[in-house]
Formats: structure tokens, sequence, C-alpha cells
């Protein structure tokens, strides 16, 4: 196999590439200036170096410091420490805009052909909760997909939380379900229209 | 222009449907049975005799009675009253299985264009509210789409309300914002995330 | 059940239609002038009674004359004869500008499952080739859909005629196959690229 | 700008790829074992290296041979020269299985914007079919896209290569327009009716 059809079947190993859009991804490459194929190099080699996974929140980013900027923002407020799913949804979080607590990253959810919780830091979650109650944590957020994936991981974290913490003073809640932006009642599945009644304001 | 171009022009005009399928519906129709024509053209006819508008919640329904069987269902709690734009959002909330009180249609929703309120039937919803509060009326749930059109419509109605009943204890309420069923945090508008957060429990 | 559920069950029956677009028809009709809802019934029933099948391509139209408008037009041109599955394929070809022969509905296309040809009009189409050929026909143009149906009922009917015309100086041929405007190459299939190449001029 | 940032900025700089399907990448590089990492640094690479572009019919490949092994194949057939505007074309036609000839990658189509044929190889392409009329080349194959730009690169290089073998015996063909496969009559644009007619066979 010669460089081109390799660097084509390892871009087909990338999140939802298929075999055209590789070949176009390498057409790109070969046809990009010497200098933007070195950067892009470089900057790959640098994911194995530069970056590293936060021992708090589990996201990876680059830095020197042995925690994230985020985790080390005094400016964060420590009662609210929201479980997300993957990096991305952090992202998602701060896009809102009124989110000022911290995260952690469970790494995925639970898979329901299995059940399992397998490669879920949960027992790194669990681990990391004193900590955070001494520093004035009152609210674990539980900030799943709104499908039965997320819904199930939820009923997994709350219930690990629950076991470690029932009687510590902590708030366990979930990201509030009903009408997204755009919704009209008349494609809401039942489901949403019963949130978005239970949850009116 | 022949009786085949002129149901396909008719039918051009019905929502939502171009040319050809105005043409496929035809050519159901020419193939289908004459009892089955038949039948058709008996229920549309049957639009303009026995369908009226229900003078209480102005939905459209067939019936020989006063009121419709909705308004006249002594089962349905008074308390409640969700005024929608169209009737077939009276459909969707009742998918959703947990609503037992009453409705109003208002009859569309305000176009941003304009701000006005035509056609929009507020001073009914209005004069029918006296009555509702002596049969228990608490709380009125506006039940708009999540746009801006439905959010335009509910300030009016709103203010409308508060306007003529400032010292009744009269709820005014919308339909809880959040994550709809499937959304995944990552593709989550702002606004969205926004009220999830604020929603959450 | 209701005139109202009535009506918008009959709409669900409509190829294409599902409930919702069914309740917003009649809600539609609802709305709608009675005067227009008049117009409407009126040409539902004239399909019953103005229209009918052309005996000669066995289309549906309106006319009070034995044959259609188009098999009675002394302008088409007799050397060809074009066979569809469907009324609809004939507008189809008439909108491509240059197809001046006559037409020929053959009522569907070949059911893979069965491979039957039930319901297809073969022995109509064979009885009325002695006339066409005396009239001046030397062409039959299967003009069917690209798809394994279109393709299994053209070779049904090719042998179909050939059994009856083997010493007839009738020719026989398909709609040519190849790239379709906007196609990329790219992103077309072996079988167009194969027939593209075989149909370059 | 950290090293994630900067490599999700330039994901975003390839074909078809958002700010979300970027940072999805450096994701997946970031979970992915070093070794993976390691590869796919070394193939992007070897693009700058063993990677060249043959001299011949002007597609990237990796060989440490003068022309590419397409071109000094000599089980192609040399009466055919198919030119394309990019290396992916070459692709769509060898899976349509039946070409046996030479290819020439012209490097892109006109803009219609500018009508200019700037970076477009037409005077290597020129340049090269003298040898190819001695090694026995008797068609080219215009092989662009069934699009306007296709169009207007087609009329391009046929003008110029007529120009320049007025008296030379060189056919000159274009990819047949038809039917792609899957096509309903009903669907096809007038183009492609017309062009599906006019190749019947």
């Amino acid at each position: 196999m010669d460089s081109i059809e390799q660097l084509i079947s390892l871009f087909e190993r990338f999140p939802g590439i298929g075999p055209r859009q590789a070949q176009r991804f390498v057409q790109f490459l070969l046809r990009s200036s010497p200098s933007l194929r070195r950067e892009f190099v470089e900057a790959v080699q640098s994911l194995g170096g530069s970056v590293r996974q936060c021992p708090q929140c589990m996201r990876f980013s680059s830095t020197s410091a042995k925690v994230c900027s985020m985790c080390s923002n005094p400016q964060r407020d420590p009662k609210f420490l929201a479980v997300v799913a993957s990096d991305s949804d952090i992202a998602a979080l701060e896009r809102g805009g009124t989110y000022r607590g911290y995260y952690f990253v469970l790494g995925g959810t639970v898979s329901l052909a299995s059940e399992k919780t397998n490669g879920l830091r949960i027992k790194q979650l669990l681990d990391s909760i004193p900590a955070r109650l001494k520093a004035g944590l009152v609210e674990v957020i539980l900030a799943f997909p709104a499908n039965p994936e997320g819904d199930a991981t939820a009923i997994q974290v709350r219930e690990a939380i629950l076991k470690n913490h029932q009687g510590d003073a902590l708030m366990l809640t979930a990201l509030g379900r009903g009408l997204s932006t755009g919704s009209e009642l008349e494609y809401a599945d039942p489901e949403t229209i019963k949130s978005a009644l239970e949850s009116r304001r």
C-alpha cells in the first residue's frame, strides 16, 4: 500500500468519514503548501506532548500546569459541578453563557446494549466529591443528552453518588426537559410535551 | 381547463402540496372506487353542515350540541386553561397524556412583520375568563410554539390578561423550555442550554 | 366517528399523507370559504362523470370525445410510440420538449417480489400495435424508470412484443442511461459510469 | 492558542469540515494510541516525500518510478484518453469497470464567474497529444461533471484541441447524458429527459 492509500485508510478511521471524504482530505493535503503540512504534522505531534488530561475534570487540554485552566480558575463557582459525557459538552454548556460552576467529564454514556459502565469514570467522580464538598459543592448537575443512553447514565451516576453520600447535603439535579428553541407543539413528541407541561412557569 | 387540471390546481392550494403531489392525488382519486370518491365528497360536504366552531374553545368539531365534547366534559379540570395557537396543538397536548384542563384556540400567532394581533381571538379569550374564574380557573397556560412568533404572542396575551385581571388570583404560566427528547448538548442552541440549566431539577 | 375524523382518515389514504398532514388538510378545508369547498366537491364528483380512460393510450382525461386529445392529435408523429408506466410519466416526457410521438400507459411496473405482470396492460398494448403499424409505427420506446422494476418491466414488454412481431420491421428502444443533469462523476454509481461511457458521443 | 485549538483550526480548513467535526477529529486523535498518531504523522510527512505528480497524467501517486503505475501499464489501451477534472474522477471511471484507456487530470473545471481557465492544464494536455497520437490515440473522451462548469470546460478543451489538430483523425467525445441509475421519469429534469430520448437505443 502506498502512502496515499495508507493516509486515506487512516482518515477513514476518523469519526464520520467515509472513503470519498478521506480521499478528498488527502487530495487537499497534496495540494497544500509544504508549510501547511508541516504545521499540521507539528500540531498532531504536540497532542502527544503538551496535551494532557486534567486530573480534576478529566478533559484534555494543553497546559504545563498541573490542572486545566478551568479547574484552576478561582472565578468559577465551587457550589456547582456539571457532570457531562464528553469534552465537547463543556463547550455547549459554556455557550449557554450562564453556568459558572466546575465540570467533570465522565468519558461517555452507558451503552444500552450492555448496561455496562465500563470506561466511564464513575469511580474518579466519586473520589473527587469529598474534596469538592469541602470546597463548597452543593449541587451536582447531571448534564447528559436527552436520549435513552443519557437517561441510563444519569440513573447510574445518581445511584452511585447517593450510595456514597446519603447523609451529605448534596443536591442532584438534571438538565430540564421541554420545548427546544424552534419547537412547534404539533411536532413535539409526547414525552417533550409532558416535560414542557411539568416545567411550565 | 378540464376537470382533472382543475382538481390538480385545487389540490395545489392545500398546505404543503406542489404540482406533482397534486397530480398524484388526482391519479389516486381516478383509480379509486366510485364509492370511496362518494364517501370523500360526502365527508367534505358535511364540513359545511355538521361541523361548527365550539363557542367556548373555538375549535372546529362536528356535533349537534351547543358546545364541543371537550368543553362539555365534566371530567376535565376547570382549574386549568391552555391557550393554544391552533386546533392541532390541542391534539399535541393531549398526546402528552397528562393535561386534564380546558383549551382555548387563539387562531394563530402574532405575525412578527406586523406585530398585529388581527384575527387572533384575544377579546373572546378575555370575555370567557370571568365565567371560567367562577368555575374554578386558577392557571392560564400559554402553550405557544418555542419560536419568536410564539414568544410575541405570549407577551401580548399575558399583557391583555394582566390588564383585565390585575386583582384576580390568576396564575399565568408558559410551557417549559429545555432539551427536547433526543437532543444532544453539542447541537443544542445557547438559548435551549440556558433554559435547560434554569429548569433543572 | 365524526365527519372531521372521517375526512382525516380518508386523507390518510392519499399517497404520501400521514395523520398530521391529513389533519392540516381538514383544517385548511374548514377555514376555506364554502364556495371553494363547493368547487372542490364538484371537481371530485366530475372525475366520476366527464373523466374517462382513453381507449388508445389508457391515460385518464376529461373529454366527451372517444379518444383523448393527444391520441386524436394529427400533429403527433405515428412513427413513435412511448410506453410509460403511469400518466405522470407522459407529463415528464412532454417537459423534455422534443418527443412528438404517441404514448401508451402500461399502468405500473413489474413487482420484483412476484415478477408478475398482473394489472399491467401488456395485452392491450399488443392489441394496439397492428393498427399503429398500419399508421406508420416504426419504433416503440420503452420509457420506464432507471431502476430494477423498470428494467424488469422493459424485459417483459420487449419479449411480449418480439414474440408477436418477429417478422415486422419494428424497432424496440429504451431511454438512454448516463449522467443526469447535475451528476458529478465522483458520486455516480458504476452502472451509470458504464452507461455514460457506452453512450458517449 | 494552545495546540488543541490550533489543530482544530487546521482541521476546519479541510474540505467540508466545520468547527464541531474539527473538534471531534481532535478528540479522536487525543483518545487514539500514540502509535496510531505516529503512523498518521508519518503518512502525512511522506506525502511531501515519496508522493509526486505523474508528468504524464498529472495525478498524484507515490512511486519512485518516473511515471505512475497507470501511465506505465502496457495493458491500458492507447487508443483512448479520458480527460478528467480531478484525481478522484479517475477512481470513479475505474469503478465503472469498462474503461481501459489512459487518463489526463486537468486540475479542475472552468469557473463560470470568470470563464477563465487559469490553473487548468490545457497547455500540458495539448503538449502531450502528439506523442499519444503516435502511440495510437484515436479518441479523447471529455469526462467532466454534467453541470454548467463541466460543460464550459468541455467547450474550452474541445476548442483548444480542434485548433491544434484540425487535420488529425482525432475523435472528440463526451460522456453520455441520460437517466442515472435510480432515476424516475417524473422527477427527471427536462434536459435529462431530452438526453435520455436522444441517446435511446
